[in-house]
């Protein structure tokens, strides 16, 4: 089975967004700027890639705010799928569809390494290379799987439910025979985690008193807690936990800035008394295994057995609000803007 | 080799320290009341036991403040190494040695499941079986090795180094080519740690500046932090973890109250960032390898591999001051009380 390539064209000029101020908190648009510049030619060991969906990630407010990461006046870290168009890579064709580190912008030279999957002729749609067989389909994979199988019986919390990661949780939680509870800040959302995503139970966290309704859901406790958030809604889940329950810290979504670190509750008698493993989890540590998690998530998407939403705008400048909209819970599924057309 | 067991009488009367009040934080002596009463005898499946060593252990202020643990009004549970003086028991033998929960009393009614240690005759030091080989010793050598079993250049640091969880701990990362790290909290003890304790380092965290220290003392980070006492000492340690490193949560004695809970930095983002692993461990839940730890360490013991200091009072008034002693920080060793001569 192969899926299409959505039509593009091949600009003569690249446009790139550019971090051109270091973001105080969540990146806002006008920490940004378009610019035009000639597209370059790959040296041996590189290909030129011709971008089709950039991808907007959480992971990229920690990016924005690095230095050594991220410099001021080049173009926005991030993944992307695109077409190979022109090859100087071994294994790697012209017209090969790749998702890697491509950054905000038209094309990308690319080496090897920046190539997380090399996808050639896509089997599902492409823009699910970026979502839920991309990053944060593979993290969800990797992780859960990884640092606490998910089995029969088990009580599982996941907080951002509905985002990508918690979405592709709660699925692989629910196909386990596991009882997954999903966290999520919109009764729209709510009700997304039970009909699609498999959640058993799901709570909008600013509505409810999450205590009583985690008391009330899971009256024996939690044997998993995946974390997307951190903060408050960490502190509250910590205390239903189990003995010998398992959180796996993937994301710290509440907590805008870490510079100063916050305050919270202390934790770490929680841990002690209830016998916990807590394990952080960083996507880029496993990018060994990242293709054959693609090919498994590939396998259940063309079974049917893998549901997810994407929130696809269209153009260069939207990629301006896409962080914005990310992190104020206003995107509706994984964030990508389509700019294969000029 | 066998070992003397002291002198000992048989009372006619049963001195028990009560626990009359519920502690607000640390125990204290007036917390406790001194009561005799008759002796009773065991029951089918029960032992007598002669209580010799009454131990004080950071646990009991957790037990004390504890409803379902401890009642008021009865004996404060504790751990004691004490004779078989009348064993209804399979398997223990009048005039066996052996070590449990006798609670701080004279004489114990226990059954099978109360007795940790099946002594018999002792190979070493009877006190010791309290300590080195009793609960401290054996928590150190099955949270140590199998929750992060130290290895060759890897560097270890250690809170309440001096006590005896952390004295053995020292001892186990050295014998493993480990650097072990010491923080405690007087210069004598940091003496202690690196002469009698295997450590590279020590540190009196009273005096120093932790961050410094440790930048100094581990410019290549953590790989393991074996943690007594949680609070700002864990806070500092966590941010100069390696990456993929291993916390054990094993104490919280920088925290005198858990209710309500108090604040501290936000950890998650550590976890997360660093991929470390931090788990809890209780050794109430790994009763089944007890006994094979204390032949380990006895075997440690008795090829002179086994450093470990006592601090030992003698007779049942003594057993009042003990807990507030322990949580001073007066006490120079494994805190116990002789109470084998009435």
């Amino acid at each position: 089975m192969t899926a299409q390539i959505p039509d593009y064209d091949l600009p003569e000029t690249n446009r790139q967004v550019r971090l051109v101020a270091r973001p105080v908190g969540t990146p806002k648009a006008s920490d940004f700027e378009i610019v035009s510049t000639p597209v370059s030619e790959p040296g041996d060991g590189q290909l030129l890639v011709r971008n089709l969906y950039l991808s907007a990630d959480p992971v990229q407010r920690g990016w924005a705010a690095n230095d050594a990461v991220q410099k001021i006046g080049d173009p926005m870290r991030s993944l992307a799928v695109g077409v190979a168009v022109k090859s100087r890579v071994e294994g790697i064709a012209d017209g090969d569809l790749v998702y890697g580190f491509f950054g905000w912008q038209d094309y990308a030279i690319a080496r090897r390494a920046d190539v997380l999957t090399r996808i050639g002729k896509p089997r599902v749609s492409v823009s699910s290379y970026a979502g839920a067989l991309g990053m944060p389909g593979v993290t969800a994979w990797l992780a859960f799987n990884g640092l606490a199988p998910p089995t029969e019986g088990q009580t599982v919390l996941v907080s951002t439910a509905a985002g990508t990661v918690g979405s592709i949780v709660g699925q692989i939680a629910a196909r386990a025979g596991a009882r997954p509870i999903g966290l999520t800040g919109s009764d729209d959302k709510v009700a997304m985690c039970k009909k699609r995503f498999g959640y058993a139970e799901a709570f909008n966290y600013k509505t409810v008193d999450l205590d009583e309704a985690l008391s009330s859901a899971a009256p024996d406790g939690l044997d998993t807690f995946y974390d997307n958030t951190g903060g408050a809604i960490l502190d509250t889940a910590i205390r239903h936990m189990k003995r010998y329950g398992r959180i796996i810290a993937c994301g710290t979504a509440a907590t805008p800035s870490w510079s100063p670190p916050p305050t919270g509750l202390r934790n770490e008698r929680e841990i002690l008394l209830r016998a916990l493993t807590w394990s952080g989890f960083v996507i880029f540590d496993h990018a060994d295994r990242f293709e054959e998690a693609v090919e498994r998530l590939a396998e259940l998407s063309l079974d049917g057995e893998l549901q997810f939403e994407e929130d696809i705008d269209e153009g260069m400048p939207a990629v301006l609000d896409a962080l914005p909209a990310l992190f104020s819970g206003a995107n509706r599924g994984k964030k990508l803007v389509f700019v294969g057309k000029a």
